[in-house]
């Protein structure tokens, strides 16, 4: 499966308006809480996606860290980036169905991760590619930001979970999405 | 307690770029789902407040209708708008905290309903008077529209209950603000 996971604010964005997350990363993570569902997500994750903004973020706030292990992991993207030691990476301009189906195949039978950010998510969705989101709210508004999915798509999906950490802090809600 | 009741798109616009809910209505109300939190809710409002869009829309769309009973109801408005026959309305331009007070006390004892939009229920905020925010996620996305809440708060609220309605199609969380 191709799968969307994600955290967001409640009013839809997953950075604000600077394409910053520091309204994310003050909260409690709640790695530690058998509620949430990360660990068993990227446990079946066979392969990656995301966009240069999520990668260039990743490169620039957690310089010599990648937490994706040997993955391998494709960056949309139509600029020169320099690589992230110990990263499996692919960088790529191509269309995204034949992308997809690169990914599909070197996931192994394992699922494929589209890490962000909402815009190349939405060209999943345009192509029919995405099978499930799994977005975790957090308890707060930003007003303006990077959309979590910046698409009009009125075929309504399916909630198959909704549950809440036990702090108080994030709704994890699962979607099957065709 | 002060309460934002309302339904929005998982992206967080409670109406579409055109002030449209077509995309709500086309669901399952869920009325009838013993998870649907309406019931329980609107047995406890005593006063309703809402802006002139929300009252215009309902005028426009259900004539000669009204949902709320006798209940005293606020519309804020700088026009001067047509009443509905057998609501209980008052028209104001006052500043929303001296309405709040005359609010709560017309509520005696019970509990006021924010209807909408975003911005009315912003200046709430703004001025520290929201207490909650019940909100129903619909399974939809808009990219555009009128937005749930259009503030920077980064201040965590806490999600006091997430549930799902019966068939998959609302997320219904609720959140307390102050």
């Amino acid at each position: 499966m191709t799968q969307y996971f994600v955290a967001s604010s409640l009013d839809g964005f997953i950075a604000d308006a600077r394409g910053e997350i520091d309204w994310l990363l003050q909260l409690d993570d709640g790695l530690e809480d058998d509620t949430n569902p990360y660990a068993a997500f990227i446990r079946d994750v066979g392969a990656l996606a995301m966009g240069a903004t999520t990668y260039e973020w990743i490169r620039r706030t957690h310089p010599g860290e990648w937490f994706y292990e040997d993955r391998p992991t494709w960056v949309f993207t139509h600029r020169e980036l320099a690589p992230i030691a110990g990263a499996n990476l692919r960088f790529t301009a191509e269309p995204v169905p034949a992308v997809h189906a690169a990914m599909v195949a070197a996931a192994g039978g394992r699922n494929v991760w589209l890490v962000g950010g909402g815009e190349l998510v939405g060209q999943f969705v345009d192509h029919g590619l995405l099978d499930e989101i799994w977005v975790s709210i957090a308890p707060v508004t930003l007003g303006a930001g990077a959309p979590l999915l910046p698409r009009n798509r009125t075929t309504p999906m399916t909630l198959t979970s909704a549950t809440r950490s036990r702090g108080g802090t994030f709704a994890h809600l699962r979607y099957q999405v065709r």
